[in-house]
């Protein structure tokens, strides 16, 4: 204990290191320059602090601006709902329609919390911000009166932009229509202000920076002498990327097809299922899946619900839908593939023929595409004044064109393309015979039907046809009653006929290009569905983002992600 | 290649082992016999191939029943819609409610598909059935006549229970009505039936077993000397097990509850949203979460879109709302818990005081109950009527009982509980208190408020009493804005106001009892999020599976979950 105290560092200076018992006359010197330095600071900072408690006591808008507590409880002293109006500034123009509003002497008062968009000091008695909310923006005015201090017009004016406030404001006519907001008739004099959530001054990106198209590969990244921040640090930055008006609008369209297709499917008497996402095997084909520590053993995320709600179907459910993500563990960095994506599935019994489910499918597109025309015509034009393209053409009369698949193989030949009759088609060839059939038809939105057998699943149903010819060397030939949706050319659906009966679902999983184990463990449950008796069905899976990416014409799917996921992004 | 050769099996038989050159007399009298039987065999297939073809051209109904083809295409000569109506099961007695389609000639003659519940043979020349689906269950007789043959009969008799089959029929009132079906003043007699999928005549379980509650803990395994069918088998065989009329309507009513949630936020201006489930980082908090093998790196299951939700509202979304699976991997192995559960979660902004979001929590709730019982009422009493539970208490006049945690405590104590201020409820006292609460409001529905700082997540805003009071030394003790709803006792939900100011949030976190660290990946993003400038908001989340449970009483929550997941199960 002794010689631990011993070495107790000395609070003292030690000796200095030359070897001189005293300081260096050099070190006097500069020990008294500091002293000096230091008592002069002193004298500053009493002197700083002498002023603001003056100027705290002088001011007379001491109590009318500064930052709310934590928890961001109001002033008390704060108007009321009964004395003072609180208006969304989304509301702003319809409210102060009733020109008697704004005959109130000294002018009509209200309460609204919106962003700073910015804040600038014109004069120490005058200052200017933008407040927006919503996507309505609207000028406001700080002006130093007898009422109102300079300090708090210093204050206003150095609101960082994108802080969150909360202002009492008298609504004025603008001397001129300001050109700069949404708002251009009406403008706010802030009678009070607070801070509610502080932005950091320096911010990693701004709204600004967010409100332009992302660049595309090859064309220039600059504009206006600007550059343009790159995909990357906008998806870095969401959060303040989202605050663009136009990924408002993107997110606001990809909510309302979710609203649209549920809608849809439950007038139809269609039911919403939850399946699950971890399965104890990796059922629907051991590549693209995601592997899980799960306890002892292992688990697999789901790539689709498709076994699940066929399953639901033999339960008697009928007619089932459900929403939810989905995971595939591909190695593609394309701007169509996402390792997560939100599916829209749906899956029914039908009476005599899968047709009925296309042509209930092809309404349900026609649905979605009338109401986001008719309730997101706003944002939808909003997007695309960001990214030109051309408005989506809906096909006349609602005949959706349904194309046989050989069909479109002929049309493909007859403009020179290289295909045999059972290929798949590459995306070029898609994108190619989507154009063909926007000429022919005039419509963005076809269906093909009747593909392969060979290039889909194992559990899809061949036609009649095909199960009439059946060719036990050649299993896989011929065709299946399956059908993809196509918009602009670009895939959004794969639906099918599903076999119902167990005994042909296990020869095909055994005859299948890709042969899988009918007593495998997730597939043995899935089997056995079918032995308990199951009616005929079909059903479909959309790509919730893909039909947002191409009703709007959007670059690359990630922009209809609101934390997109890609082999190389797990993050924000 | 000649060596490889000489191994060829040969085709013939190899001479006995015992050496002898020739087939020794008692080899020659057992291929003598073997002859014979074989002879036999062929002549009594003949015969019976004879007098099928015989009595197929006798078959007089040939063409009225049979097998479907592999893709269920309907007969050729089966009535088209418009000279026979289909009609549902579940329409049937509405349908013929008009008194005037029974007095057709011969009867009204109808086509519809559904399961066959159980066929009986009666006589060669009489046979019943049951037809069900979507809950309407109806007799149907197959009798022999001059239109009909005896062939006919035995097929529609030998049909194996929950096959499901495509019927033409007459409608006819039957003698007396029959007290096995739902349709109790109709019967159908048969006149053409063929079969669309053929169940296995072994169905691993009855869907008669299925009908039955599961049998609780330590009471009788039998009923009326039947077995009672444990609930792992049941999930093991769950596509038979739903076909339950009471799992159907458990399914029909969670449904109900995402319809009555989304609609009621949707007319509030909530917006849907997608969040990610695979997470960079496990950011909630490192234990129970699931890891996922991710290409070359590490992902984790999302056990709540709580980080993200609250980064939406930073990001001006304002109010948001998302329904989706959750994952925890607790090893916990009770009826309350499952691996994998549907999240009812929401988020908004507030004016003034979180209990504007409490408020709204408690309207969304009473909404949805007035929604079930407006709605699903026949579902419920169905659920009801197998699981024995009281009949769940709302509160008079939609005054929700709102207690603070601390007078929760005090109600415990005067029932003799030992608790501290601020130690957690246990699941016992829960349960306790919700019988107080019922006892005194008359309400199985109820929230507790203010909840102890120190059990809840770090990013939980302290009441501003606490933030007042605060103590370096004990940075958290106190309460904060925050609430748990209940029902029958047990949390559905919880929620709170959450810290919107980063520089407060970081210092929370490294106060918090399990403190995290601010700069680690995911929370990173998450801190920047309020950097950029948030408004004060709440929310909650709600666990989906728990209000079906607790509305309708069920003794396990695997019940709620069509394929439920936990510790120990993966499957189907």
């Amino acid at each position: 204990m002794a010689e631990q105290a011993e070495r107790v560092i000395p609070l003292t200076e030690p000796p200095a290191e030359d070897g001189e018992k005293g300081p260096s006359k050099s070190a006097l010197k500069k020990a008294a320059k500091e002293k000096e330095k230091a008592e002069k600071a002193a004298k500053r900072q009493a002197a700083e602090e002498a002023q603001k408690k003056e100027s705290e006591s002088n001011d007379i808008s001491k109590n009318d601006y500064g930052e709310l507590p934590m928890d961001g409880a109001w002033p008390s002293a704060f108007p009321s709902k009964d004395e003072v109006p609180r208006v969304l500034l989304t509301d702003l123009e319809e409210y102060f329609g009733d020109a008697s509003k704004m005959d109130v002497e000294g002018g009509p008062h209200i309460v609204f919390r919106a962003s700073v968009e910015n804040a600038r000091s014109q004069s120490a008695k005058l200052a200017f911000l933008v407040f927006s909310r919503g996507g309505a923006s609207i000028q406001a005015v700080v002006a130093a009166s007898d009422d109102l201090s300079r300090q708090m017009v210093k204050f206003c004016s150095s609101v960082p932009a994108e802080s969150y406030v909360l202002v009492h404001g008298l609504v004025k006519k603008p001397m001129e229509p300001v050109k700069s907001t949404t708002i251009q008739n009406l403008e706010v004099h802030v009678k009070k202000l607070f801070v509610e959530g502080k932005a950091e001054a320096q911010l990693p990106m701004q709204v600004a920076d967010a409100e332009r198209p992302i660049p595309i590969e090859g064309e220039e990244e600059t504009v206006d002498g600007r550059p343009i921040v790159q995909l990357n640090t906008r998806l870095n930055n969401r959060v303040i990327d989202l605050r663009a008006k136009h990924n408002q609008a993107i997110f606001a369209i990809k909510d309302g097809v979710v609203a649209l297709f549920e809608e849809f499917l439950r007038s139809k008497k269609f039911r919403g299922i939850q399946t699950p996402r971890l399965l104890g095997s990796a059922s629907e084909g051991g590549a693209n899946v995601f592997k899980v520590e799960y306890f002892a053993t292992q688990a697999f995320l789901a790539q689709s619900p498709q076994l699940y709600k066929q399953m639901l179907v033999a339960a008697r459910f009928e007619r089932v839908f459900e929403v939810g993500p989905v995971f595939r563990a591909e190695n593609s960095n394309t701007a169509r593939h996402l390792t997560e994506f939100t599916g829209l599935d749906m899956e029914m019994e039908f009476e005599e023929d899968y047709h009925e489910v296309v042509s209930l499918l092809e309404e349900l597109m026609l649905f979605i595409f009338a109401g986001l025309k008719d309730r997101y015509k706003r944002e939808t034009d909003l997007v695309r004044s960001i990214y030109h393209v051309d408005e989506f053409k809906l096909p006349a009369k609602g005949a959706v064109p349904r194309l046989p698949f050989s069909e479109g193989i002929k049309m493909l030949r007859n403009a020179g393309e290289e295909i045999n009759d059972f290929d798949d088609l590459s995306t070029p060839q898609e994108k190619r015979l989507g154009a063909l059939v926007l000429e022919r038809y005039g419509s963005d939105f076809y269906v093909l039907d009747e593909f392969p057998l060979a290039i889909r699943p194992f559990y899809t149903m061949p036609t009649a046809a095909t199960q009439a010819k059946y060719n036990p060397e050649k299993p896989n030939e011929g065709y299946s009653n399956s059908y993809d949706f196509f918009m602009r050319g670009q895939e959004i659906m794969s639906g099918a006929q599903r076999i119902h009966n167990a005994a042909f679902l296990v020869k095909r999983m055994k005859e299948h290009e890709t042969p899988v184990d009918p007593q495998g463990e997730g597939l043995k449950d899935y089997v056995n569905a079918f032995k308990a008796g199951a009616p005929k069905h079909a059903g479909g899976g959309i790509g919730l983002e893909r039909i947002v990416m191409l009703w709007l014409g959007l670059p690359n799917v990630r922009l209809a992600s609101l934390f997109p996921r890609d082999p190389s992004r797990l993050s924000p």
